[in-house]
């Protein structure tokens, strides 16, 4: 180009700037790539190295003045964005006997999974769930929720859980909304197990008053792991292992056969001792904690070994596959719903 | 109207009748009433009359010969329609120790309620499920399924179990093919159990190479009474009464929060001692099973008393209520679905 | 079968009709059959022959009177039933100039396809919508409709079109209800348009304060025969035929993309001059009703001629093939949308 | 707090950064604000001022340079940003008589909203649509397409549309593809005007052999202004006039009832003269397109004069109003269907 084209160029450009005006065609190619080229990276977060400073958080930070005692997992090629992919976010929380985290609620999802100790509960609109490790608990959109760590059959001992949410999307999209309750603790409106029994067990509860549940989210809100983890252990038994996904089972809200909540799908996955999976990728960055057993990951061709509540993160895109020398049991999570609906999810399974 | 006019119209009528044509002011009102009054009545039967005609039909009518060993309940004001409601079908099945019913499959959508016995099983594609007595069993449109009773833990008794069908629809409809299996029974394929432990929890599987399910048919042929029971009076524990219902719970389809089948629903109450429930009608002709308890049910004025494994119906538009001087579960199916689909679904619940 | 046994069968059968039980093995291969016989048959009302009767109905009965001067087409193989399939009803309807027909609503769902005339508008809701040959018009389930021909620029001639009707269905789930205005017409509260330009151009209302529609059927209640046809030829010319259907379009409601109704489908079909189309059938009987052109029908080896305004029907399962040595362009209806809701549609396009 | 703990905290603080690990109790607040707001602001765009630099690009950049030739309009607040909300992208295209832009496809989905000229066209998967100022066109994801300006009726005009894209959403969730064809233009393998034939009329087309539609793109991919416009101006004359959006229509998918693309809406609407609206606002950031007439907006208290052709944006949750000295016709789009499936919508119509 000569000089004097150059030169009109960047008049016109300048002039441009000032009407908020930018030329398009000098960055077409950023705008619409060939491909998925995610700015965060492949990581593992080891449970032993996060557990000295979960417990010295503890330490230095009362549950009054936190709000949440959390370890957010910042992916290490986006620091200070508080997100693990660019539209999930997830932090360990701890919560000591005796705590209380008190009741709001938000227009985020979120999701928990224990991933140590018992004697906590989580409470939805009144009604509580004690958990266990491995249990998978909603607190779905814009549902007051509140936490506690009373114990149970009389010993307390500190909890820890992964929390999974939509942040970062629900700020893309600047669409949250959040708001505090008048007292530290809902009250309790509901025995624990109601919202099991009324929806956990494929039926649904037929009112003759009732309102219609508008809402997206899952009315099960704990899917204990004693269930999860004896369904994957019978479909092994019976041989339906996945060359890619060993026995994987996705988390559905039993009133639609989607995910648990319209942001968030959740699976939990076996993978039988001695099993080496193949290579698949989607474009639904995912976020895995460990339930059970030792192994490895090898994501992009780097190998992660892991252990038992060690949590990694597999970008958008990126091959992912799994050897399993003993029995492993993953969690994972993922933006999979909004991929769906939005007509971009894009999956590949390859052949070796 | 002068005798001309009318000598007029019934020559009329007589061309047109050869032309295969008919006069609708003549039949009008008839075809297009003001509300329902349906052809058939509410009746029921109870099983202790029942019992001794089964037990006999067991000695004169071999399992080989009989195909199914039926006592099909027909409405007593549609005699020879082999129908309980204008679009439903019930019977009761007796199957003896040792014998199988051989696989087979059909476009009719069946269920198998357990009324009594235990050490049978249904197959369906290949899976058997046990059955209990209170047991919900599917066997969804076009999928194979066969019958035994092969005892369970050393025990074999007679296994007694309500079908209810859509015959009368398929029928109506001139839509049903059926098709002989090749083998006395179906291989098994699949371990006892797969089917629930995949869609059982609230969960369902993830697998690479998959044929999407195109079925409207739940994937959970079998709902135990185990569970159900239990969900039950965890719901009555926390006083969750309907004035109507009592506790009341419809089976889903997980996949879809739906019908267990397209063309049949059913559920399952508590109604807790001392309650006496308000009147309802609704435009879905039911069957109701006892499964647990004595009690009453008021039908269009006209109250039947009932016992434990007693059936008895419920026509379209008929109000019904319930008393239960003790702890009463009932089992119902109806053509609900089929009406909701078609908008023809109309419900009304009294205020005393 | 020894004399004893069958007597000892005979003596169970007689006390088992006493309490309303019928013997499934005496009946099991009549309520299954291994593919769909209809109870009615193939048949075509020539236009010619039924004018006659219509217009001397037009004589002896007064709209007043008759409420609905229709004639019923009645299948030849079931006389007495006012149904030309075993769920649907069919009749032509005449309307003489200066007559009203009052407004009423019932649960049966109706449509009118435009025959002959014009200048006769059917209201629906408040809304009147003027009739051309070849429109389709919906009077859905429940909504309040009456007709009327006061002529249209000064002209006024008698119009007949075809009815047609679920009322064999609503009658068969016992679910019909019907009630009579307060007035001979509806007083009109919106202008003739108002519907179709809110919903009829691929675009739909956003207003502040609004009842979301809970109805099944489509807001749009007129579809003009003069965009089918316009949409028909254009395809045609595209060369988009095909080998079973020559150039088919169904009719859908926009806001589902389903059918209009939800218990009847009708489509609108061109078969180019010269086009000889292959064999299929389907277990949804169907109406047809001639809009333009000379050809003929083989429905199950039985060749129809038919000319325009011809009614025939073709049974569930029947073969149909098509032949057309001009331009035909066939309108049709069936209860397509409950089968497939029933999930009992089955359809088989035969090679040759 | 004592000078021991804040040293002890920020020990803590810098041994977590190097584990990747970050203090949530730190910026909770940031992270789940009380309601949206948004880092972009409004803004308005004069269609005087832009068409200078939109003639001089088509000066000094060919088509063939510039695979583009589009301004981009990027939000005042978000520089670089290639956004004008945190989600969209918005441009102004410049296509000149005898230039094409050459064929590819990507997940991107992409809206042309016609702003000035005549004789271009669109094609979307070998079909090509004439373009007219106020048509709506689509090119969905992974639809090929391209355009061209070859002139109608022997004229040859400068074209210029607006360009919607959801850019910023498939780079926010990482998930974008693209791939160019090998030739300038896609051949045509179908006649203008089939797709709206097949898909426009409130019918859908029957074929034997097809594949079912996956897509979650209308097949509908160009919606005229002339329907549009008369449909608007049909709803004004019946007074159906809403206090907040005057006569307001979205564009549908006629397949489903829902948007024309899964992560785009639009709509059209009409401010009769005279028209003062209430304000109102949603989380759903908003791109408007004048069509016809002056008038202005006030969008958080901020007041923007608008003349046809101008662009707008408003933030998500900013309030608007409008007012119309005479008829005004505006065309806008959003993220709407992406946050309705997200369940984030959240909608505010104020009474003054």
């Amino acid at each position: 180009m000569n000089t004097k084209l150059l030169e009109a160029r960047r008049d016109l450009y300048k002039s441009m700037q000032e009407q908020c005006l930018a030329p398009l065609w000098e960055s077409l190619h950023n705008l619409v790539p060939k491909q998925p080229a995610p700015p965060y990276a492949a990581a593992l977060w080891r449970y032993q190295d996060i557990l000295p400073h979960l417990l010295r958080a503890g330490e230095l930070i009362t549950a009054e003045e936190a709000v949440r005692r959390v370890l957010v997992l910042e992916n290490p090629a986006m620091p200070g964005r508080s997100s693990i992919t660019q539209s999930l976010y997830a932090g360990l929380q701890l919560i000591l006997p005796g705590e209380v985290a008190p009741a709001h609620r938000h227009t985020q999802s979120a999701l928990r999974f224990i991933v140590s100790g018992k004697g906590a509960y989580t409470a939805v609109n009144g009604e509580r769930t004690t958990m266990h490790p491995g249990d998978f608990v909603l607190t779905p959109s814009w549902n007051w929720h509140d936490h506690g760590n009373p114990g149970v059959d009389g010993v307390a001992e500190p909890v820890v859980w992964l929390d999974g949410l939509d942040i970062p999307m629900v700020r893309f999209f600047d669409a949250g909304f959040a708001e505090n309750g008048d007292q530290a603790s809902q009250s309790v409106v509901r025995p624990e197990g109601h919202s099991f029994a009324a929806y956990g067990n494929n039926m649904a509860p037929v009112r003759t008053v009732h309102k219609e549940r508008k809402e997206l989210g899952s009315p099960v809100f704990s899917y204990p792991y004693a269930r999860s983890r004896e369904a994957l252990h019978t479909l092994a038994r019976n041989e339906d292992i996945d060359a890619w996904h060993g026995v994987k089972l996705r988390f559905i809200n039993p009133q639609t056969g989607g995910a648990p909540m319209p942001t968030i799908g959740a699976c939990m996955q076996l993978l039988p001792k001695g099993f080496s999976g193949l290579r698949h990728r989607g474009t639904d960055g995912t976020v895995y904690s460990v339930v059970e057993g030792h192994g490895s990951a090898t994501i992009g061709g780097q190998r992660f070994a892991f252990a038992p509540r060690d949590t990694f993160v597999v970008p958008s895109w990126a091959t992912v596959s799994f050897d399993a020398p003993e029995d492993v049991v993953l969690f994972s999570f993922s933006d999979r719903p909004v991929l769906e609906a939005m007509g971009l999810l894009r999956e590949e399974f390859l052949p070796d």
